[in-house]
C-alpha cells in the first residue's frame, strides 16, 4: 500500500488537500448495495476539472495505483463507488457538475459527470426551456453516470443510453479523445449526430473500465402539449401473461409511447409499509393473504402504468386504441388522467396532480427509497433484474421460477417490470434487515439462485453489484468466453499499466488476471 | 505479389476454384463510384460459411496478405467492392445470404451479409409476415452492408445503424465473437436487447476494419393499419429554411414519423431527364431556366416528402397537424394520399398506387438509378453528403456556398435532404460523362472544395468513397488527431498483422502507417 500513500500525497498538489480522502467517511458515500458490511474502507480523489483527471491518470500509471471511476452526483455511486479491491483509490467525478448546453430547438444537453438529475430538472425549469429529462427511480445520482451504467427512467427517451451521443474520455494512458463528430476540432455536431467517420468507439465506454467519460451529448424529448398517466389494473394472477403481449404490443406500435411499468401487490405494499403492517408471518406472504391485501388497497393482482405525450388529438385517440386493446377482458380495468395547460397553453407541472408527477412525466424524486424500510426500518435490498424477451408466456414461466425460489428462500417476491418493445426488465427485489446476518445470508443464497435460474433459461441482468460481475460475466461463454477475450485484449490495449477500475462488469487487467481465475 | 498468389493457391481448398476470382470480371461487380478508371483490376475470394471466412483470415494472417472485405448483395458493394491498394485480396461475402429468422411478434430478423434488400422483402411478403423493412435508394445492396456502413432508408426506422442489435463477427485474427446478450451460449436475446454486460462492442464494428461481420440482429417495424405518402411544395426557393425548421420540428414531436427528403428542381428534372432534355448550354443552369422548369414540371422550388405510419385515427389526426403548421404560410402546399386496406385490413403493397410505393413504405427498387444518366447515357456521379445540424438558417447558409461551388465548377446542384429530428444529411450530386477525363478532373475539383467548404464550418459526410477516405479521416482532427491515435491502437491490438482492410474510413494498422502519412 505504499505507492497508494505515495499516490494520495502527489494528489494533493493537483485537487488540494481538501479533495483527498484518506479513510472514507462511510456516512458520506452511502453504498447503495450495502451488501457487505465488512467491506473496507477506501480513500478517493476528487478532480475539479479534466485536466486534472488526466494528472490523475498519469500519476496512477507512473505509481502503478488502481482507480475506481464513478459519477456519484450528490449522494450515490452509480455501478457502486466503492472499488473491487482495497488497493483501488476512488476517483470521485462529482464535482465535475456543469451544464454547458441545454439546447431546446434540437433538444439535447450537454453535461459532465456530475450533474444530478435534480440540477438538470432546475437548470430547465429555470430557463422555462422546451424540453422534459428522463430521469431513474431516485433522483439524486449522475445523470451521466445512470446513461453509461445503462440506467434506465419511463419517458419515450427511458433507454437511457441510446441518447447518448457523442463523449468526451480521458483514456487510462491520459490521452484526451472526443468520439464522433465531435472529433473534429470547432464542430457544433457532437452531440446532434451519433455517427461520426470510421469505426462509433461511444459504446465502449458504457459499463465499462476503457475510459473516464469527462463530458457527453444527451438528447432530450420536446415538452409535451399534454401528458396523460394511465393504468391498467388486472384482478387474476395468471391474466399476467396477456397484460404483457398487450401492453408491449401496444409499446412496439407506439401507441404507448414509454415504458409501461408493471408492478404486483407486494410492490404496492412496499409503498404503504412496512411488512409488519401487513403480514408477521415466517417466509413468504401466502396467495390468500396477498388478495386479501390486494383488496383493502383497492389495486390488481398486477398494477400496470403506460403514458402518453404530445398533441391533446393524437394523446386522446391513443388512448381509446388502448381501451380498445383490452376491451372485453374480463379481470382488465383501464383509467387515465389527461393533464393539459390553460388556455392552449403547453402542460405545465403544475397543471399535473402530485400523484402523477412521477418518473413518467422526467419529474425526479426520492419517493421510491422508502421501499427499502420494508423488511425493517434500516433495510437492504438486493436487485435481481435479469432481461428476458417480451413475450407474455415467456414472463410467465419465468416468474412463477423467482416465486418458487422466494418461497424457498423465504422472502416477499416484490415485482416491478419494465416492458420494452423486445425486452422486458424482470425487476424483483429481496429486502432484508441490514444487521441481520442470517437473513443477509439468506438473500444472497437466493440471489444466486436466481442469477442461475436465469442463466439456465439463456437470461442475464443488464448490471449488477461489483461482488457479482465476476459471476455473472462467466455466464457469457460463447465459443469458450470469447467475448472476453476480446474485451481482455482491449482493456490491455487502451490501459497496459492496468490502473482504470479493474474488473468492472468482470474485465480485468492481465496483471489481475491469474488471481481473478483461480479464485473463481 | 507472390504471397498474394500463394494465398489465392490455398484459398481453393477451402472455397474451391470456383470461388476464387484471379482476375476480377469488371462486368460482374458493378462499382458503385467509378472515378478512378483506370484503377486496377483485382483478385478475390467468396466464401460460403463462417467457418470458411475463419479459415481464410488465417491463412490471410500467416501469409501477411491483407483482405477487403465486403457484403455487396447481388450487385453492389457498400463502402465500395474496390479494396485501397493493388495487394489486398477482395473478400465477397455475398454467397452467405440465408435469412435466419424473421419474428413478426418482437419484430426483428437475424440475416447474413449477403441478404439484399430485395431478398429480405420477398422473403417476408411470401410468408405473409407482419413486419415492414427500411430500404436505401437502391434495393440491389445488402442489408447488412448497409447498416454498417451507416446508410439510411425513409421508414421510422430510417435510420439502420441504430435497427442493429447484436452480431457475430470474425475477428481479424480468427477468432469468433458473438456481442451483447448473444455473448451467451443458448439465449434468445441477441437480437433482443442491445446491451449486454460490459463494453458495448456493436459500434466498432460499423464502417470497420476490426471484424467480419457474419450476422446480425435486426430490428423491423410493425405492419402499420394504414400507410399516408405527402408532399409539402414550396415555390421559393428562399423559403428553404422555413421548410427545414417546420419538417424538423414535426419529427422531433413524432408527428411526422419517417426522415423527410426534400428535393429541388434539379432533382426533379433527373428523373426525367437527360439533362439535354432541359438545357444545353454550358455550366449550371440558371435560376430563372430552374423557375421555367418548375413550372413545366408543375413542382416547387423545393419538394419534400413525408410519410405517416399505423392507426388510422392518428394518422388523419398527423396530418392535419401537418397542415396546421402550414397554414397561412403562402408558398406552401401541402398534399397527401391516405391508403388503408379493404374490410379494415392492414394496408397491402397493392392498396398502394404506384407511384407510392416507394422507399417510404419500405418497398426496394432500382429506379433512382437513371438519375445518373443526367449528364450522359453512360454517366458516373460523386455524392457529396455531408452531415450538417437540422437548423433552417445553417442548411440555408451552407446550401448558398455550395450553389456557388457548384455554379464555379460547371455542375447543376442537384440536392435531395434527408432531414432528422437533430441532423440532416445535406446531399448534393455531381454527375459526369464518365468517358470525359477533363469533366472528371472537374467533378473532383468540386468534391474536393465542397469537402473543404464542409469541414470549414464543422461538417463532415457520414461516409466516403475510398479515395477520399485518408482526407476526410485527417478532418477529426481535435487534440492533435487524438481519434485517429485511438483507432490505430485498437486495430493493432485487434489486428496485429494488418491484414484486414487496411486504409478503410482511413484506419491503417501498423505497417501501412509511414507511407500513408507521406502520401498525406
Amino acid at each position: 500500500m505504499d505507492a497508494q500513500v505515495t499516490f494520495l500525497d502527489q494528489a494533493e498538489a493537483i485537487v488540494g488537500t481538501d479533495n483527498v480522502v484518506r479513510v472514507t467517511p462511510k456516512e458520506g458515500y452511502i453504498d447503495p448495495y450495502p451488501l457487505n458490511a465488512g467491506r473496507a474502507k477506501w480513500p478517493g480523489v476528487r478532480p475539479a476539472s479534466v485536466e486534472e483527471v488526466q494528472r490523475l491518470v498519469r500519476l496512477a500509471n507512473e505509481l502503478g495505483v488502481p482507480l475506481w471511476s464513478f459519477s456519484r452526483g450528490k449522494n450515490l455511486g452509480y455501478g457502486g463507488p466503492e472499488p473491487r479491491t482495497r488497493d483501488m483509490v476512488a476517483l470521485d467525478l462529482s464535482r465535475m457538475n456543469k451544464i454547458i448546453q441545454v439546447d431546446d430547438q434540437l433538444n439535447y444537453a450537454v453535461i459532465e459527470p456530475g450533474v444530478t438529475f435534480f440540477e438538470l430538472f432546475e437548470y430547465i425549469q429555470e430557463r422555462g426551456l422546451k424540453v422534459w429529462i428522463s430521469v431513474p427511480a431516485l433522483g439524486w445520482g449522475s445523470v451521466m453516470g445512470n446513461a453509461l451504467d445503462r440506467g434506465y427512467g419511463m419517458t419515450p427517451m427511458g433507454d437511457h443510453v441510446q441518447s447518448v451521443c457523442g463523449m468526451e474520455v480521458v483514456l487510462p494512458a491520459g490521452d484526451l479523445v472526443r468520439t464522433g463528430m465531435w472529433a473534429m476540432e470547432g464542430t457544433e455536431l457532437g452531440p446532434i449526430f451519433k455517427g461520426g467517420f470510421g469505426p462509433t468507439l461511444d459504446g465502449i465506454f458504457t459499463q465499462s473500465n476503457l475510459g473516464i467519460v469527462t463530458k457527453i451529448g444527451l438528447w432530450l424529448m420536446p415538452w409535451p402539449d399534454v401528458y396523460i398517466n394511465g393504468d391498467v389494473v388486472v384482478e387474476r394472477e395468471e391474466d399476467m401473461p396477456k397484460l404483457v403481449d398487450i401492453l408491449t404490443q401496444l409499446r412496439r406500435e407506439d401507441v404507448i409511447q414509454n415504458n409501461a411499468l408493471c408492478g404486483n401487490v407486494v410492490r404496492a405494499a412496499t409503498m404503504n409499509g412496512p411488512r409488519s403492517r401487513w403480514y408477521t408471518g415466517e417466509g413468504s406472504i401466502p396467495d390468500d393473504r396477498l388478495e386479501e391485501m390486494r383488496q383493502e388497497m383497492g389495486i390488481g393482482q398486477w398494477n400496470a402504468k403506460f403514458a402518453i405525450y404530445g398533441d391533446k388529438g393524437l394523446a386522446e385517440r391513443r388512448l381509446e386504441i388502448i381501451r380498445e386493446r383490452f376491451a372485453g377482458l374480463d379481470s382488465f380495468t383501464v383509467k387515465a388522467r389527461l393533464y393539459e395547460g390553460s388556455e392552449g397553453a403547453r402542460v405545465a407541472y403544475e397543471d399535473i396532480a402530485d400523484i402523477d408527477r412521477t418518473q413518467m412525466a422526467g419529474v425526479p424524486t426520492l419517493k421510491p427509497l422508502s421501499t427499502v424500510s420494508w423488511a425493517a426500518e434500516n433495510g437492504g435490498h438486493i436487485d435481481a433484474a435479469p432481461i428476458i424477451p417480451a413475450r407474455g408466456q415467456d414472463v410467465w414461466e419465468f416468474y412463477q421460477e423467482a416465486k418458487e425460489l422466494y418461497r424457498r428462500h423465504g422472502f416477499d417476491l416484490y415485482i416491478g417490470y419494465h416492458l420494452y418493445p423486445r425486452h422486458m426488465v424482470h425487476v424483483t427485489m429481496i429486502f432484508f434487515e441490514n444487521d441481520n446476518q442470517e437473513q443477509l445470508a439468506k438473500a444472497r443464497a437466493l440471489y444466486a439462485d436466481l442469477l442461475a435460474a436465469a442463466r439456465k433459461r439463456g437470461y442475464a441482468p443488464y448490471r449488477s453489484h461489483v461482488d457479482y460481475m465476476d459471476v455473472i460475466a462467466d455466464g457469457f461463454d460463447y465459443n469458450g468466453h470469447a467475448l472476453r477475450r476480446l474485451q481482455e485484449t482491449m482493456k490491455d490495449a487502451l490501459d497496459p499499466k492496468g490502473i482504470l477500475s479493474p474488473g468492472k462488469q468482470g474485465v480485468w487487467p492481465e496483471r489481475y488476471r491469474a488471481a481473478v481465475a483461480a479464485a473463481l
